[in-house]
């Protein structure tokens, strides 16, 4: 039975994409409007994921409160937290006002509590599997009916890439049209046992100063760029049609050739910006050039680069080029950590002798971690709660 | 008196030149015609030249010969040689079919001596001050009455952009719309003393392996890069006029905004193109990024960095700012040969605060000399000869 003292409590765990066609550019900033679709693999939860718990009792006073990570976060003026919030307390509320027997929970002040299993320090994004596990947990707390897609709406007005990561597999994000955002929401394309022979290996590049924000250079591209119009309006739906085919018909080849092109032109489209944005640096440049050297050898490509907002590379190959692939990286960097794990124990090394002394030089000084991944489902329901039954955070 | 043992010379020195709208992609390449217009400075030849000596005479026999920095070239073989020496012999032709008193030059052997005075290893595109030198010269032998702007159709079909190095100041390359390239010719912008206060600091980057020739590299460009396009139809033309018309006003902040953008936009087409072509290292974006730097702490643009297809800099600024831009670089690399003559000598080190450490160990480390030049003017008769009144070559 419960008392005014039950604490109500849901726990998730969601996952980290990777966009193969490159999110860059809104068209409007305030509700994380997309100038152009985008598409993403999710990686697996075993390597990388963030762990949610929503907790909310008629008993807890004072404002909304997140602790990520063992610190607390200041979500009263991050107004994109408090769009999400919002917008699950008015499902929330419709719930409520048909059946009077729910408890209030819409009105209750609610306890986040929220943890990466990866390093902060390994210089990736959270933001998408932070959104996506808040969003799912508290949709769990209150539940929502709404589907994923539903939801992908709300993950989105946190962090656009965000909504990637509410499913499982290959994900769709389609720009939309309408001007309130309202279809401009993720979509699966293929679910993770369509294609699950999908790795990638990600190189992660001694943490230098962080670059441009990605919001403000964003911003930047759209408003200065004079080649992103084209990139926005015919590259990028072209690509999005050619890539989900290639998807679809598990076609390797053309999906690594439109992931590399896709990258190149979003950083293309950071450099033409004004002032320029960087990204790239010698040491990714040194990993393309081994991917380069990887599919050349292979007479066919069998791994393709991409890069975020970051000289971060992620790898993309098939289970069965292993070796041929992940293997040469685990030759050239068998000193960094990462090499372990259901994807990264089992990667022999190979040697390998196309590669330019320079090349070698460069990723040896130059990467400081690997992570060895996979093609992984979307957020799952999980019984560990960050919250205990009497509303504390606990350590995870 | 004339004997058949006369040896008939002309020569000529010819400079370099450095875009500042680019040149990169041809829309016929037997000919040497361009996807868009562009624009240079020519540079000074006190710094940078090609010394060329056209000679023939009735008593040279075999085939026409090139002595090249004291080596012979092949240029049987250069179709592009050929089709220089076929046009200027052709408009000779007309001259001596129109009086008999003249000799038949175009009927006689040629012998050609060419010697630039900046090394080669300085990683600077000697092809175009070579062929502008190589038709300004024998344009002399043949007292051809033709001007610069119609000698420039001839160099073009060398080397594109020699046509931009047969004027002094600031010249434009047509890119014409006619298919047989009678259109696509260089013209005076302005000329030097318009605006004779431009300098252009010029540093060497470290000689890496070579990276893609620029004719290949351009065709791959043409052929793949989905972004390429917009800027061959749109960009380029839109830029000519804005800096065209900053040249006229001597608008040194529109000059240096539209040169960063371009060369910017050149190198985004590369990375776009398939494979991807990358030129900038990160010696290049560290010294972009000391002239971003020295720009904002003026308060307004006082320098410009263009790169062609290599990742040497070239600085632009006005000779009042040289203590704030040139001096930074000769306190950073006070090591490094170059810092002497005309244009070098009186700059003074700049103790300077704003850069960042790495950017400055970068530069330290990449930067293996600098050449200290200015705008110039174009191609000068000269006295010294490089084939003796015997006809042999002499050394420089």
């Amino acid at each position: 039975m419960s008392s005014s003292n039950t604490v109500y409590r849901a726990s998730t765990t969601a996952p980290v994409n990777i966009a193969v066609i490159k999110y860059w550019g809104k068209r409007d900033t305030a509700l994380n409007l997309p100038t152009n679709s985008s598409l993403s693999v999710t990686l697996s939860q075993k390597s990388l994921r963030t762990h949610t718990t929503a907790s909310c009792s008629e008993s807890f006073s004072g404002p909304d409160t997140l602790i990520l990570n063992g610190e607390k976060e200041d979500i009263q003026s991050s107004k994109r937290t408090q769009a999400c919030l919002k917008h699950l307390r008015s499902l929330r509320q419709e719930l409520e006002s048909k059946d009077a027997s729910l408890p209030k929970l819409s009105k209750w002040t609610l306890r986040l509590v929220s943890a990466n299993n990866f390093p902060t320090a390994a210089g990736l994004a959270s933001s998408a599997a932070g959104f996506a596990a808040l969003v799912r947990a508290i949709a769990d707390l209150y539940e929502l009916p709404q589907s994923p897609k539903e939801l992908s709406l709300i993950a989105r007005q946190g962090s656009g890439s965000a909504c990637r990561s509410l499913m499982g597999g290959y994900v769709a994000w389609r720009a939309g049209t309408n001007e309130d955002g309202s279809d401009s929401l993720a979509e699966e394309v293929a679910p993770l046992s369509h294609w699950p022979e999908m790795r990638a290996l990600i190189l992660i590049v001694s943490a230098e100063k962080k670059g441009v924000p990605s919001t403000a250079g964003m911003q930047t591209t759209v408003e200065t760029s004079t080649l992103a119009p084209a990139r926005f309006k015919e590259i990028v739906p072209q690509r999005m049609q050619e890539i989900e085919k290639a998807i679809k018909e598990r076609d390797f080849e053309t999906f690594a050739r439109i992931t590399m092109q896709d990258s190149n032109s979003f950083h293309a489209i950071c450099l033409d910006s004004w002032p320029p944005i960087h990204y790239l640096n010698d040491v990714s440049r040194a990993a393309m050039n081994a991917v380069e050297t990887a599919n050349r050898k292979a007479g066919k490509l069998i791994c393709a680069y991409t890069f975020d907002a970051g000289p971060n590379a992620v790898i993309y190959y098939l289970a069965e080029h292993a070796h041929q692939v992940a293997g040469v990286f685990r030759n050239i960097l068998p000193q960094v950590p990462g090499w372990e794990g259901e994807f990264g124990g089992s990667i022999r090394p190979n040697e390998y002798g196309g590669l330019e002394q320079k090349t070698l030089m460069t990723l040896k000084a130059g990467v400081s971690r690997v992570i060895c991944t996979a093609v992984g489902g979307g957020p799952e329901k999980v019984e560990r709660h960050l919250v205990d039954a009497r509303g504390n955070a606990v350590v995870d």
